[in-house]
């Protein structure tokens, strides 16, 4: 792996990836940029038993720049963006407006039934490609096996800082779904809690091993291989599939067929096929539409404390567009109570999905 | 309580409610309207020990029609709409294109780890007034009673319908959150199980009153209460506050100083009181930004069997505008594990609230 670290003007790391980086590391930042003042706490909500991210900070973020001004396109003379090289194949950098950050300002600790404490933890930001046109979609299996790269070694070195207990790999494409900058790009957060989703996982899965004692990720993955109807694509590694109780239009979880805890488990010859089925299942979904699909996709990694015995890396991978124009919102039955309706059948998803192969 | 019952055309039911109730049960439906074929299941996510409904028939379900063609107006003549009669105060209905149904089609029952069974449930239409201009906000206190009592009067009506097990009303507001009809109008959905999220309130209602002996949801309001500082109006009977850790940019709890289980709980006076209070926050909603505010607002009630003796009835409303131009999107973090970042400070939240007032 080549990789290189530098610091921007206000402090931040930016990280390339690639065999470029470390030509790329040999451009300064050059812009007079003043640190950001950084607030951020996390609160309980005690009725769902679940923490909140409050970071009033970032109102005032970028939001939809004009074209020509990217700042995750790599500098130019007159054009001085996040990243200071030329040209680069992988950058991550730490956000200028995070939610989560090493050492928030002003923020107690309390307990009791409003109980909050500072939000410590890191958000990056992931530029998958210096092409502010491509898409992950458009990235060759090399190009993205240098994501897949930065996305490991980012998780260990997040999880490793003091306080962060998850690290959450992600891409949010398309303005439907918030993204305010089109450039191909992803995120990673630390969070300084398990997430709630995530905590819901490990407590169904330490049931079901007390219960049956096997894993429910394993048997979970044996019974939609078994049944087969809502396979999309598989390989010798990894297996695509609608799952079952799907929540949204079109979703995809991608499972390897040896459990690892984290993407730092993987073999190379597994993050390779990965890349590939991965790369196939984005241009699949660009085609269910007229438009580029809007979509959500997640590495699901264990906690780096709880439950790394029982939990399955895995990739889920969703489109909130139902039909041509039409969105899925998750309004008062999802929001209010948490029950998804999802007005397309997991098994005619996953057919369509095959034909567009 | 003035209320008549009639059948449409296609078998559904429809109910009046107000004073006008009686004259407008008089004018049958005169379309040629058939029977909609209605399939619906619900299949069970092992992963997250939750329900999914899954209704493929919807996706053909009315969208954005033109204007003069609004089903929710009354009907006049040329203009046959899902209301038969010339004018109303309140009328609901049964959904044509409901995600769950009393007699689901070919859905059988399964268990394991892909268990599904049928969708069983009914799913209505809440019209809250024939002016197809306004709005909830702009109904009067006597109108805006009138709806109470026929959410009360369906909640009882549904909770009682077999196999029903939650019974949820709540508004959407506004084409940014996907309603897809103007006119004013909120949904019930009756639900053959507790709902993911009040499920999980339950859960942690149930560890708090077995370590302390108390009951959450009467500590909780007592807690802000005691603080004051997210407080936004408050009442005899009723306290309306952004909680501690709210979600959403501007998220308000309204719970009665009388914890009861359900909306056939309240009496008279704390109705009353409450349409006052919940007219007054939808208009301060109203004035937050340029346009409408889009906003999810949501009866939380005991379920139909579960918990009954712990849960406190509430109305939990939110908008997902965070500011002008801008909405909070559910993205990677809040779709992927749950983690929400609220970049509205909730203190800043309700002190903005209170000024509206």
């Amino acid at each position: 792996m080549t990789k290189a670290v530098v610091k921007l003007a206000d402090g931040r790391e930016l990280i390339y990836y690639g065999d470029s980086a470390a030509a790329a590391s040999a451009f300064p930042d050059t812009r007079d940029l003043r640190p950001v003042e950084l607030s951020s706490q996390v609160r309980y909500d005690p009725m769902l038993g679940e923490w909140v991210i409050i970071a009033s900070h970032r109102q005032d973020r970028t939001y939809q720049p004009l074209e020509g001004e990217c700042p995750l396109c790599p500098s130019a003379p007159g054009h001085l963006t996040e990243i200071p090289a030329p040209g680069y194949d992988v950058a991550v950098f730490e956000n200028r407006f995070p939610s989560l950050v090493p050492a928030p300002a002003g923020a107690a600790t309390v307990g009791g039934l409003l109980a909050a404490r500072p939000g410590v933890g890191r958000c990056e930001v992931v530029c998958f490609s210096q092409d502010h046109a491509a898409s992950f979609a458009d990235l060759t299996p090399a190009q993205a096996g240098t994501v897949m790269i930065a996305w490991a070694d980012r998780s260990v070195e997040l999880g490793a800082l003091p306080g962060v207990e998850q690290v959450f790999c992600f891409e949010n494409r398309g303005p439907e779904i918030g993204t305010t900058l089109s450039h191909p790009h992803g995120q990673i957060y630390a969070y300084p809690f398990v997430a709630p989703r995530t905590a819901r996982m490990l407590a169904t899965c330490g049931e079901y091993r007390t219960q049956t004692g096997r894993n429910l990720f394993d048997d979970m993955l044996a019974a939609e291989r078994s049944d087969g109807e809502r396979v999309v694509c598989a390989g010798e590694h990894w297996t695509a599939f609608v799952p079952h109780a799907a929540r949204w239009p079109y979703e995809v979880h991608i499972y390897p067929a040896r459990r690892v805890a984290d993407l730092s488990g993987l073999d190379p010859a597994e993050s390779a096929e990965f890349c590939e089925i991965y790369l196939d299942l984005l241009r699949r979904f660009d085609r269910l539409f007229d438009a580029p699909a809007p979509y959500v996709s997640g590495w699901h990694q264990a906690p780096t404390r709880a439950g790394r015995a029982d939990f399955a890396l895995h990739l889920e991978l969703f489109t909130i567009r139902r039909a041509p124009g039409k969105l899925k919102y998750l309004a008062g039955s999802e929001s209010g109570v948490g029950a998804f309706t999802n007005d397309i059948e997991p098994e005619a998803a996953a057919s369509t999905l095959r034909k567009l192969g």
